[in-house]
């Protein structure tokens, strides 16, 4: 009874890409029935994004969407123009195709400094240049002063793959290597350290990178679809995508806690919160499934990069309890990672 | 130096279609250099929305960006999921390309109720439908309560079109006659109509509408290149539209009073708010530029549409006078019609 009463309204947690966030997205996309939408040319849905295969071309165009709201709108590491570029183009790399393009739509509170906006405007612009990609086509919005606090912008990413690359998240294979590309958790805790009102002193930055030097680095990989699944740990963390992996897949993912690199600063913010942090957001970061025979191969690809450096083998795919996320701990014991419920962490994305 | 001192920040009027909506979009594109971003697939840039050429290919990929923030959520002839949907499809339309798919970002303020959520997202997703359009990606976020009034959307369209059809903005050429689908200013008026506080009572109703079965209707001259622009005048109404044609045509527009539809309704609550009914938003109607030799068949074409029924030629395009537009009037005079300043109105799209 408390449930469905608490149902009844939008709360934080349903976007914090959780079990509440899977459960809005569910209830915003029930009626949609791409099936019934026959309009020739045939839409496919997949992950978070989607494909648009073209008729007789051996190419498919690559469609993302994302909402930005980070607060506050600058924050060590990054400021909300590079993260809304860095988040679309990620999508797009992580589907295994090549960025073309972004649509901008900016829409600002009455009253808005114009010098702030210049920084933003200049931050996506200058990010979307080193990600090679254009800035098509956008739109701007004013509301009343008191209506929205300050700025958010929303972007659709545009790619373009070869339709013989698939990388997709139920692509993941019991034997398959887990890679991740960089240390968890930098960028929700950087955020929630600068965030007003907590005062915590420390020199760690947002990860917020544009993943295109890892991307190039192993496109050949890509290419020879030996990455069955790659995804950018944002909301939800590490814990959140493994999750979504499992249960998309039916295997199990068995991570091993050593091998996950992580900041000390991280470990200590995230205890001094009460947070958990294999469900805090990265921006810069990306998880893969690998073929175990190329797995090495990989990651000594990966770990040549500049972002990369750190990588890790942190786990494997099995057959065994399927839809689940297993930890081997330090101290040697085993235990499920579930899916966050969504931790009420607002606009840190 | 008031000018000045005041541009420092944003105000209501830079997002109401008129020449500071201008300024902010120069303001905010300056930087972005089309050209430089060389990513091999080359990306063109084409009025509000844009087109991506595929190589070796026939067709290109038509993009548009909209955000969406009209208050009230629910307003006599529509809602702001249909607005959502009708904006972006008609943008697509209005380049003479096949609407095939919607991105949609939803952002919502915490607090906010599920069902009036749900009757969004109905009305959203019912409307794709009618346009045979899929919504093939999304993003949800939730704000904190207080940062945002209630929710707002932002669509991104994608769609596709064969590479020898050009309907641009700078496509008019003397003689050209200047067609309008239906009558001006409903949509703006009606909302304003209804908005709190204002307290008039009127059975207007809003235009929305997608304008797909007027798009059909005339598809032969489409293809054929005898409509050489078309534009749906949303923010800065009739007069915002065709100045914008006349400017980047280096044109003139000579429009007849007589021949404008317009409702009476709407002429009357734009007297008493002491507004211009030829500024105010339409959301489902088209303007064309067409050829002069095919006008009268193509007005035939729209009227036999429900939606085109009151669609008449209003006036044509000359040499002289280059960027402006000028109205003779009922009257017999002549007058110039300029760029709207940016109607202070905001959330009406």
């Amino acid at each position: 009874m408390e449930k469905e009463e608490s149902s009844k309204i939008i709360r934080l947690a349903h976007g914090a890409g959780g079990v509440l966030q899977e459960e809005l997205i569910k209830f915003i996309t029930k009626d949609i029935t791409l099936k019934n939408v026959n309009n020739g040319i045939g839409v496919e849905e997949l992950d978070d994004g989607a494909t648009i295969p073209l008729k007789d071309y051996d190419k498919e165009i690559v469609i993302t969407a994302d909402g930005h709201t980070v607060f506050p709108l600058f924050f060590p590491g990054g400021d909300l123009g590079k993260l809304s570029v860095c988040g679309t183009v990620n999508d797009i790399l992580m589907m295994g195709a090549k960025p073309l393009a972004l649509t901008s739509i900016i829409i600002i509170e009455e009253g808005f400094n114009f010098d702030t906006l210049q920084k933003i405007v200049h931050s996506l612009n200058s990010t979307a240049t080193e990600a090679c990609v254009a800035i098509i086509a956008g739109d701007t919005k004013v509301m009343p002063r008191g209506t929205l606090n300050e700025i958010i912008i929303a972007t659709t990413g545009i790619g373009i793959k070869d339709k013989k690359i698939k990388i997709v998240d139920n692509g993941l294979k019991p034997g398959d290597n887990i890679i991740i590309t960089g240390s968890i958790g930098d960028h929700g805790t950087a955020l929630m350290a600068n965030r007003e009102g907590l005062n915590i002193s420390t020199d760690l930055e947002s990860d917020v990178s544009i993943l295109i030097e890892i991307f190039n680095a192993i496109k050949k990989e890509i290419d020879e679809n030996l990455i069955h699944a790659m995804k950018d740990p944002t909301r939800g963390g590490m814990a959140g995508a493994l999750n979504d992996w499992a249960s998309k897949s039916n295997v199990s993912i068995v991570i091993d806690e050593e091998k996950i690199p992580i900041k000390k600063q991280v470990s200590a913010i995230c205890d001094m919160l009460g947070l958990d942090s294999f469900n805090i957001a990265c921006e810069g970061r990306a998880l893969m499934a690998v073929d175990s025979n190329q797995s090495e191969i990989i990651l000594q690809k990966i770990k040549k990069t500049k972002l990369g450096r750190d990588a890790m083998i942190i786990g494997e795919v099995q057959k065994d309890n399927p839809g689940r996320v297993l930890l081997k701990t330090i101290v040697g014991g085993t235990r499920f990672i579930d899916m966050p419920l969504g931790e009420p962490i607002p606009r840190i994305c």
